[in-house]
């Protein structure tokens, strides 16, 4: 009982340093936009909504943190303006939705908050969507004017990805599920869309790195050669660039249990993009990079030194023209200014190359676990 | 230890009805084509590699087993012929390499076979393969020719979707581990790719339908109203077509537990091919259907005649013209030649809209649970 105790106590300290706000200060956040309009329409003034601006020119890279954030400009939208009317409505009425799934513990996929709210206005001929783009839209306004993620506001993206290795989850919303993801067959675990602190406790990681892998086969292949086992990690399939669920997965192990993250994708702009989201989160979602970024996250590979490193030459494949268009771009992001990464961009660019995680089978089918894997890891041979 | 003894009994009765061939049996046949050629080469004849003929001349639609076939015609391959060597010795290699993983319980991505397989032929500028098609094509000739799938030669395509209700699974091949699908919070099982019942059993099932889902979101949808539990339904998450691995599982649930199949798409032309490669099998697979066809399974919706039921017309989304096309299209399969669904198709090509699952949303989140589903499946309210 005291163990018991204890465990939760251990829980609780880990998570007060983890968590930000809980999902009841959301909701309060979100009544009180709403008490503020009604206040202002009583006292006669015009209601406005504040929010931060979005777009390029609010956007920089903060050195100090290591990741994407949003500057602070800020703009306050007027009901009483023609241009402005639609959206003010759609934010009210995506705000009291989302009071109303944190009131009754519901929550719904974005696609599903705009079909529950797309109607034609009593009276008129006019919908309040005409699209989703329209109510996406405002879903990020709400993000912003509250400084929290989708997430808190009971809302998710589509889940994707897997799970495996010794980590032991708690589903408080779900019969207090309790099950380890070592144990689960060479399957793992389905990724929930929203693993928020709240509703999924870690109860228990026993492993000393999470290494994140983007092809499924991949993550196939090192459970098959029981990689997690003998190098205590936890394995995250992303199945490509790594969903929500995912990315909070993998920042509530950084953050709350201290685990290196270590990213292993396909030799390409795709999978080093994949990489650099995980680390330095991404321009469209550059608010919330404190909830999904892990600035301290490796990338081990596939890099195209790699490619005469294992005398892999024949295994490679020829670059799309899309890909060195995008190689060249990120020559320029300030997250790719290391001398390291700045050769590995170049070298695509110049021999229009890439080179794919299941290349390595080449070798043989084991020795992305027997030699590549630990010999980079055991190294520190990463790029940064 | 008696009820032990009875369930591994039971099992292995379920298997044997249901098992065509055991893995020791396919590298038996693997073997055999191996022997057979050295054989021939010993007797100075010119080896020949037999497999069937595949493309639509040797495809048809098998009214008495209600799924696609492919037919008999077959087609011998010399190796003593300056077009057909270099697919011979491909063939040769590949039956080499599927023989070493059965031998040695390994597995194998198609990809990574591809990879491990590519090389230069010694003292040539001939490369054993020029990219992956080739080796696919292989794949297929011995899955034809040994009349198995490729999951039994130890090949697999890349794993997807998400496997949620009262099912307990044991992983032959990896601690024996069991696990109920029931336990593990929100997200469910990640399906393997591969889920042949030589290592994966399927020790209990309490349920009395299999819902399969092709969009997450909806698979979220169905956990978060407790769906599974009040219709004791299995929830199968295809995320869009469904991967091989589902497809096994979704087959061996219908045939060793004579469970029905209720398959819940969006209401469109894809939605409605993923439901028929589900029950009829497809060409490109024609000589696979007995492995993954489940001619007796129903289409629960969407529909677009649910749209006038269930007042959905605000939130129809518009056909694009590939849709359209492809609706055509499937006026002439055989397969969706009864009355409702050429009714359907019908209605997609004159409306040019679609409904998607999500679209439910807009009579409430759990409208679907508590409404749609119930009644259409009790009621029996299905396209067949």
């Amino acid at each position: 009982m005291v163990e018991k105790k204890d465990k939760k106590e251990v829980h609780k300290q880990k998570l007060e340093k983890y968590e930000v706000e809980t999902s009841k200060e959301i909701a309060d956040k979100l009544q009180n936009i709403a008490t503020n309009i009604v206040h202002q329409i009583e006292h006669n003034h015009s209601p406005t909504f504040s929010t931060r601006v979005r777009g390029l020119s609010n956007v920089y890279f903060d050195e100090k943190e290591g990741y994407i954030q949003l500057g602070d400009k800020t703009v306050t939208r007027p009901f009483l303006n023609l241009g402005a009317a639609r959206k003010f409505m759609q934010t009210m009425i995506v705000n009291d939705k989302c009071c109303e799934y944190l009131k009754h513990d519901k929550t719904a996929s974005i696609r599903e908050i705009y079909y529950e709210l797309k109607h034609t206005v009593e009276n008129t001929k006019e919908n309040t969507f005409d699209g989703q783009e329209e109510s996406n839209d405002v879903i990020v306004d709400l993000e912003h004017s509250v400084n929290t993620i989708r997430e808190k506001l009971g809302l998710h993206a589509e889940p994707r990805g897997s799970l495996y290795g010794d980590i032991t989850l708690k589903d408080l919303k779900h019969n207090n599920d309790v099950f380890n993801c070592n144990s689960l067959g060479r399957g793992g675990w389905s990724i929930m869309s929203r693993i928020e602190p709240e509703e999924v406790e870690i109860v228990d990681v026993q492993a000393e790195m999470v290494l994140v892998i983007e092809t499924a086969a991949m993550y196939n292949r090192l459970i098959e050669e029981r990689y997690a086992h003998k190098h205590k990690a936890i394995l995250v399939g992303t199945s490509g660039q790594a969903a929500r669920g995912a990315r909070r997965l993998i920042h509530r192990l950084h953050y709350e249990f201290k685990l290196p993250v270590v990213v292993f994708t396909d030799g390409d702009p795709y999978g080093w993009y994949i990489y650099s989201v995980l680390k330095s989160g991404s321009m469209a979602l550059a608010a919330h990079s404190k909830y999904l970024a892990v600035p301290d996250a490796k990338y081990v590979g596939m890099t195209l030194t790699d490619v005469e490193t294992y005398g892999l030459q024949n295994v490679t494949e020829k670059m799309k023209d899309g890909d060195v268009k995008r190689a060249k771009e990120m020559l320029d992001y300030q997250w790719f200014k290391s001398k390291e990464w700045q050769e590995q961009l170049k070298i695509a660019i110049d021999k229009k190359i890439r080179i794919e995680q299941q290349a390595l089978a080449n070798k043989s089918l084991d020795f992305v676990a027997k030699k590549y894997l630990p010999e980079k890891i055991e190294n520190k041979i990463f790029l940064d």
